[in-house]
């Protein structure tokens, strides 16, 4: 497996050219933004980690996988170094508030750094990851006391964090669950129960971990109204040990470096100690409160792990000579020159620079959405990252575990063979459409939740964007830049056609809609995609004209732009009638008939 | 994982209905198609036999897969068990000639037993799957005393067969290969070299294995015009063993119980003993032979996984109660009545259903072009063959991976653990869009070879027969059908577009078709799929409407068909643009800029 190597013309590109960063630059405690330079120093310290500690690591873990024994579980070798020198470097909390000790990076730095990590090694990075949330949580809704004794020790990485959710009986519906808290007369809780499929939930990285564990107090609310959110650590602040175990962990398709556990707690009688988090019955609004950034999080590891899956088979393109060309006189060339093969590659990366985009678009927006001062704004800005994260979510992970598949088609037999690197990004993908929901759960948010809300207001002030990009399109002398216009405004059309049948729709035959809502979340994020494309499009033809910039990346830029729309949007019309007319017949077969 | 059910109905729907087995059946040799109750008890008996035998040793033979040893493959627990039986029962020769002991049946039915064997047990299936190919090049081209040695052996199934083409630089190019055979004056050869990726390369299932084997002869001309076959016993027939050795068997993804070999010829220097088959240098025309053979049982291997992974999601969806509706009053339900989880179930089925009746016609097609009295109608049936299996390979291929990935996602967070079964059909059917020629490859011979060299001839000869449908379809006074039709009538309409588009662009630009050539070949599918719903739906109707057949059977075929049509045929007019325009853009980036 080559090394990773981050892409850092693409990422600067995103961030300079098509985020206004200087703008960013002038909320509060941005002003990193405003200077080049040092984003530059830690975006290429961020890529000589992944490099060096952490794309190393990731095929050993892939192999050799964590390990349960009766003591605890053990990670995959060298995975307790690369953990401390990561928490040496501070990496582990650059998105953490600074009245915590945490760096408190802007989240378009953070993103993409977020990204090289995932992209080396996934698995280690599910890790460190839990521990940011937690924080929030923990800062948003805990006691003094427990904000001053654990948080600081999850902004340092001393100790790590969990997220308890999910139950056998409790998946994607967490308010069946049944793990139960008992109040004890000083004030702190008594858990019993057992949650599966917890990364982490033990290892040993770390001396001490702490779980979030969701659990119905007794007598509370059926259903998601009685969940209250409780802290639980692996040791007590004595040093005793709590009553919890890991009982084993999943033999799982990918992320076999990642610990999937299942945790018992209380199973000795006396109840694992716990502290309540935020109010009683009121533990899903704290969990809600992580939910943005952990889907987000999840868009962004399926685009991570795309792009290293396209640095694969663009290595094995470049390197493995086999066949002919029609018109290549008889001579065996590089497979990168076979045209499908080619297409292959181009339908990776014009996908990979989209979601790319399209992503750190969205991480500035919750930016401005945190920082900004004017109320109006703020709120502005939090409607359209509410109405784009379920969005981003379904489209990259399905959008990104089609790219690792096609790597693996690229590779041809080498593909199907473990141990040569690229299996992998396929395996560990697959997981990122599953899990913080699944993508008809995205699409059911974004249906019931994000359009029917607000009737559709967020959608529109997007699509109003998305058409003063088209009119900068339409004015251009540049062929190349009207056509992508032309099929950008097919592809916006068929999204306002299908986004208005579901909002008119809804009421009278919700099932329906729903039944149509996947090819819907599809539809929106071929078009974001496109969007921003479009814009890079703009930017990349302006600069060459100009003749400013890195001219053969400009110039690819705009061919990528061009790929994207004439490959990717014209799916957008065949989307929407599958939305609007195929969803009549999704209900229509007797379930005994199935 | 449960056990695998022969879906009958369907498979009985498709045979007796979709196909005119009484105009079969008056072929040479073909009279038990003409015997309903005959062919209905051969069908149960192999349903049976991939229930009981096969389909139980699936997930042992994920687990624990073949293990190499120094003295040869051992299979899997329970495998050698299983051959004994398969054998006993006769199975393995179900396809082969008459005149060598073998039954000879019609390939429709072939094709539906071996679809049924595939589904239980696919890593099993490809052992002696690789007999009767070999008997085919053998019948063909080799010498008597060759065909009355071997012949018996393979079609008693005491003895297997291997394929020997792929080299480390030969794979899609096997003009690549190096192999050396070296002339003895008894006549014989003895050959020299490596080749990789050979199924069942080595085993314990049999006392002996023959291989056949491409390599050159000295002084034969470069590339694919030097190469000759050649047959290599693993042990000669006078018993000693022959000089190959199977040095290690792959790591795969998937198909773990089959063992991938890499089988070294000649190493301690006297070379392996080999008799040609054939004549020199036309080593490949033998293999062209069988070509069509195992592209079409490509295909079937994906059709059969991807009705396995149906199954499974199916039983899961029934099972796993999650989640509420929006208008079901609060209570949890099955997850089955989750439109979302409907829609992927019916987009699984509806494909299987069309691959299922793609693939049994075009197996009658090859019945036909092998049996018909009258040379015109054989070769007509042969075009017609030889235009649908590239791409049958290379859409059923595709589309069944994609159907497998669909079974995880039904399965929510427990399809992603090993183990619980979902992960082997989509880990098992990923390399059949690899293997026997890449969907690349499939699509090139599609446009280089079956539309360019009849000018299109055999694909507009298929596509008449379509139309002849859509008037069936416009006739009717059912709106279901006419809409059906309208439908069809949009994607066949794309689907000359874009083959017309290839076929006068390809002298001049062919690099761009070839480039546009895997979207055309999915078009192609899709329409070929429609049509099949498309006559399915018609029967139905006109059952429904006689009250003749199995009415729930019936109705649910007619839901099929019409959700074929509003979900999957929508496709083809994107699909068209984007091989027709999004085609110039594929080669456009410069190679040092991907």
């Amino acid at each position: 497996m080559d090394a990773y190597v981050a892409p850092m013309n693409d990422i600067r590109f995103v961030l300079r050219e098509l985020i206004d960063l200087h703008e960013l630059a002038q909320l509060s405690d941005s002003e990193v933004l405003g200077d080049a330079d040092l984003t530059d120093a830690i975006l290429e310290q961020a890529a000589r980690f992944a490099a060096e500690v952490l794309s190393p690591l990731d095929r050993v873990g892939d192999r050799q996988g964590a390990r349960w024994t009766e003591h605890g579980v053990h990670t995959a070798p060298g995975f307790p170094e690369a953990y401390r020198e990561f928490v040496a470097a501070a990496w582990n909390n650059i998105d953490m508030p600074a009245e915590y000790g945490g760096q408190d990076l802007p989240a378009v730095l953070c993103s993409a750094i977020h990204e090289m990590f995932v992209a080396a090694n996934k698995s280690f990075c599910m890790c460190p990851d839990l521990a940011s949330p937690a924080v929030e949580a923990l800062a948003a809704a805990a006691s003094e006391p427990l904000k001053t004794f654990y948080i600081p020790k999850l902004v340092s990485g001393e100790w790590t964090a969990t997220m308890n959710m999910t139950e056998a009986q409790a998946g994607s519906d967490v308010g069946a669950l049944r793990m139960r808290a008992e109040s004890h007369p000083d004030g702190s809780y008594r858990l019993f129960g057992e949650k599966i499929f917890i990364s982490y939930g033990d290892h040993d990285l770390t001396d001490n971990i702490v779980h979030l564990v969701l659990a119905r107090i007794a007598d509370a609310p059926a259903g998601s109204k009685g969940i209250s959110l409780f802290l639980v650590p692996k040791y007590l602040p004595d040093g005793r040990r709590n009553e919890v175990q890991c009982t084993g962990i999943e033999r799982k398709l990918g992320n076999h470096a990642s610990p999937t556990c299942t945790l018992v707690y209380g199973a000795q009688g006396t109840g694992a100690f716990g502290w309540l988090i935020g109010k009683e019955n009121k533990g899903l609004q704290s969990m809600f409160v992580m939910m943005n950034g952990v889907r987000f999080n999840a868009g962004l590891e399926g685009l991570a792990v795309a792009e290293r899956a396209y640095q694969m088979a663009v290595t094995y393109a470049r390197e493995r000579i086999q066949g002919t060309l029609p018109d290549g006189g008889g001579e065996s060339v590089p497979i990168i020159r076979h045209p499908d093969v080619r297409r292959m590659l181009m339908m990776m990366r014009s996908q990979i620079e989209a979601m790319r985009a399209v992503a750190y678009e969205i991480a500035a927006a919750r930016h401005v959405a945190a920082r900004h001062p004017d109320p109006a704004v703020r709120a502005e800005r939090q409607a359209y990252v509410d109405l784009m994260i379920p969005m981003f979510k379904g489209w990259a992970t399905e959008t990104s575990t089609e790219i690792a598949s096609t790597s693996i088609q690229v590779h041809g037999g080498a593909g199907y063979i473990e141990g040569r690197g690229v299996t992998q990004p396929f395996r560990d993908v697959r997981v990122t459409t599953i899990y913080e929901g699944t993508t008809s759960i995205q699409a059911r948010d974004l249906v019931e939740r994000k359009l029917m809300r607000d009737g559709g207001a967020a959608l529109r002030a997007w699509m109003s964007q998305v058409d003063h990009c088209l009119q900068q399109l339409e004015r251009t002398a540049n062929t190349e830049l009207t056509d992508i216009g032309i099929k950008l405004r097919t592809a916006l059309d068929s999204l306002g056609r299908a986004a208005n049948w579901a909002l008119v729709t809804y009421r009278q035959r919700p099932l329906q809609v729903l039944g149509g809502s996947v090819p819907l979340i599809r539809l929106f994020g071929i078009v974001a995609g496109g969007w921003q494309m479009a814009r890079a499009g703009l930017v990349a033809q302006e600069q060459l004209r100009q003749g400013r910039g890195n001219a053969p990346f400009l110039r690819a830029k705009l061919i990528s732009a061009c790929f994207y729309s004439s490959q990717v949007l014209p799916q957008a019309t065949g989307l929407a009638e599958v939305a609007i007319n195929g969803s009549q017949w999704v209900m229509a077969m007797e379930d005994a008939a199935l």
